[in-house]
């Protein structure tokens, strides 16, 4: 590698806003999109919510010429959880080396239909490039949504993504070169999920860091001027939120800055009606060489022990509640079960002694559905709880490993955290 | 790290066989497995189907003093798939740096109750340790159980899993010195799984490459001889089946050898009853420093570009016709549905007339049962042909890139299968 080295990448971030059926001049938004995307060039463009997979095949025709390689991301399981699909596509100039995904564990309830997040698969997507003999590894993910700030009942779920979130890029990414991370968040700067993920992978927000930032007033990425944004869910903030991010990272032995970031404003980039509900961010990173460092900056990633160590017992907490609110729910469901097989035992024995049958058959049958339908309740609280439970597992083994680095001193900090930093072997025994 | 530097591992995997209320003598086992590990204070205790966290915890208590370190893999998502747990666990000599756990997608079909894969939540855990300034990545695993060889219906599933498991280890092990697989993959050693897993990963089978090799014939791991095994499952194998393994590779730089291989042969190791139904594996590996190899060994790995292509074709065309069979299923779900429906309409045309209404009524019921049910297998196929083509996407990229490097030449191997290879860079632009 040359010292003089260096490396530009464009690229490009939107959520789309693309549900069939239900959003706004689609069509019209997809076609404009490639327009833009093709004139701009960038080497990554990262998509969120292109829900349909024929947006995806229209988008990668158009964009053929300009980004040979694209990959849309399926996300899937065996449960009915992530029948839409993840929402999340790539297109790219440079080849793509190999991509995988992690589809988040817990993602909302079946039963909230009106708020969808559970039956679409919400998912971290992983590519692989090689750039000028680096290894960059871009993630693209879209956690679930927001939707009453005074009253998040989905707050533990979405603490629990931002760990996953974290903890997949973590294990992932240990021996790329470079690593970027776009995407959706749904989290607000200063969130317990944004502040777990930033610590714990170390990645820097383009926003804070570039020098030459051109857009929406704090880099608002949903905002009042756009007209598909509903200005009710703007209400606390009258200049709208940030919750599109570019983040990123270099290992030792390089340094990323980001030259210029921009974000469109409520309109199309050529002014005309906007290109999704949310704002697009347009970021240029420049990769350059720099020296080892063997003691990375103390502002930044795991290493800073003391913010890593509070948001991590923040998180904890935040875990509690949610396995405690599970178990509730698990509880009062067996009640409701018991009391359904109570009445179901009632109408039987009315039957048998040859009541109203008619009406006492269709209650019978009603019973039985609620009583299946509430076990059904019952099994999936069960398995949030233990999702809960799992997640703070992790969490705790990271804080318990935190504490002992701090207790035994800035010497033993690598060994703990820091294997995946070049140059790092203890002595053998 | 010195030129003389040598590191002794001794590993020890089992399948318990730790069934609730199905499995014969468990408590027994478990306490004799206690007493057996404890005596032999190995470095590392795999171990698998400890489906009861009762056992965990049993063995957790009796084993603290020789085995300081323990973890317990709870498998979960948010379907009710896996809600029995992993079964996996681990205990060990060394503190467990880091851990994580990737849950299959594909796991067999819930209306297969009398097999209970589904119900299981069957998972590969990931344990990094830190040994003499090493990074030892250590995973634990249980696939889906082979049921019937002459018609195994989970084929597709079982080559998904393993697909899986070698992508998950490729992508987590990139920054490890050593990888270490232990676990019951239910696979026989020339089964189209294990050799794509061997193929993509580059692990050496301890049976093959120890020179010292003592226990069953042909280092079977379900034997005749076990007074657990059911006899009518060997009756195609009248020496047993070598179903378990111990699996290892060291990235250049390091060597990995087994030194020797012991395997319990259908006794305790203090010849009493068995321990499992399935026979024990005990391996002595030594890693030692070796000069870094730009040219890896032709004969393993990614690197050998024939078979690996070969056996990509061959997993590519397994799940073809995986998804083709997922796609059958569903498209017969939805003709049932579509009759149910007809059914129902009839059914309430005779209801309305005021025919015999209570015959009615139940037929009703039970018609709308059908059509639920159906509608979720309906679903539940859609589900695994999207999951087997998701699987199958990842294979062709890897092929299509692996017939890339074969008609560039050996010089463009590096850059597309070597990038977790020490000491790669290539040039800069």
């Amino acid at each position: 590698m040359k010292p003089n080295f260096s490396l530009r990448l464009r690229v490009f971030n939107l959520n789309c806003w693309g549900i069939p059926y239900l959003s706004k001049h689609r069509a019209d938004r997809m076609k404009r999109l490639g327009d833009f995307l093709n004139v701009e060039s960038f080497d990554l463009a990262l998509l969120e919510e292109v829900w349909s997979e024929q947006d995806f095949q229209y988008l990668r025709q158009k964009l053929l010429p300009t980004y040979p390689a694209a990959h849309y991301f399926r996300s899937w399981n065996l449960s009915f959880s992530g029948i839409i699909g993840s929402g999340l596509c790539v297109f790219s100039k440079h080849p793509i080396q190999e991509f995988t995904q992690h589809v988040y564990t817990l993602n909302g309830y079946p039963y909230m239909v009106h708020h969808g997040d559970w039956f679409s698969g919400k998912a971290v997507g992983l590519l692989v490039f090689h750039l000028s003999g680096l290894v960059l590894n871009a993630y693209v993910t879209h956690l679930h949504a927001e939707y009453n700030r005074q009253k998040d009942i989905y707050l533990a779920h979405r603490v629990a993504q931002a760990w996953e979130l974290a903890h997949f890029i973590h294990h992932t990414s240990k021996k790329a070169d470079m690593v970027l991370l776009c995407g959706d968040l749904n989290l607000h700067p200063k969130d317990l999920g944004f502040r777990l993920l930033k610590e714990w992978t170390g990645l820097h927000d383009a926003y804070l860091e570039t020098q030459d930032f051109k857009g929406s007033e704090e880099g608002c990425t949903m905002v009042p001027e756009n007209c598909y944004v509903n200005q009710q869910e703007l209400e606390l903030f009258p200049c709208g939120i940030r919750i599109d991010y570019v983040l990123y990272k270099a290992v030792s032995g390089f340094c990323i800055s980001c030259k210029t970031l921009k974000t469109t404003t409520g309109h199309d980039p050529h002014s005309g009606t906007p290109l999704s509900d949310h704002e697009a961010l347009m970021a240029t990173l420049c990769v350059r060489h720099s020296p080892p460092q063997h003691n990375p900056s103390p502002t930044h990633g795991p290493v800073e022990r003391s913010p890593l160590i509070s948001v991590l017992r923040e998180a904890c907490t935040e875990l509690d509640l949610g396995v405690a609110q599970a178990r509730w729910w698990a509880t009062f469901a067996s009640y409701v079960i018991g009391l359904g097989l109570l009445f179901l035992a009632v109408l039987s024995a009315l039957v048998a002694e040859g009541g109203i049958r008619e009406i006492a058959i269709l209650l019978w049958t009603l019973s039985v559905g609620l009583v299946l339908g509430v076990g059904a309740v019952y099994l999936f609280h069960l398995q949030e709880a233990k999702g809960l439970c799992r997640a703070r597992a992790e969490l705790q083994h990271v804080l318990g490993r935190a504490r002992e680095a701090q207790n035994l001193g800035p010497e033993f900090k690598p060994a703990l955290f820091l294997e995946h930093q070049e140059g790092y072997r203890t002595e053998d025994q």
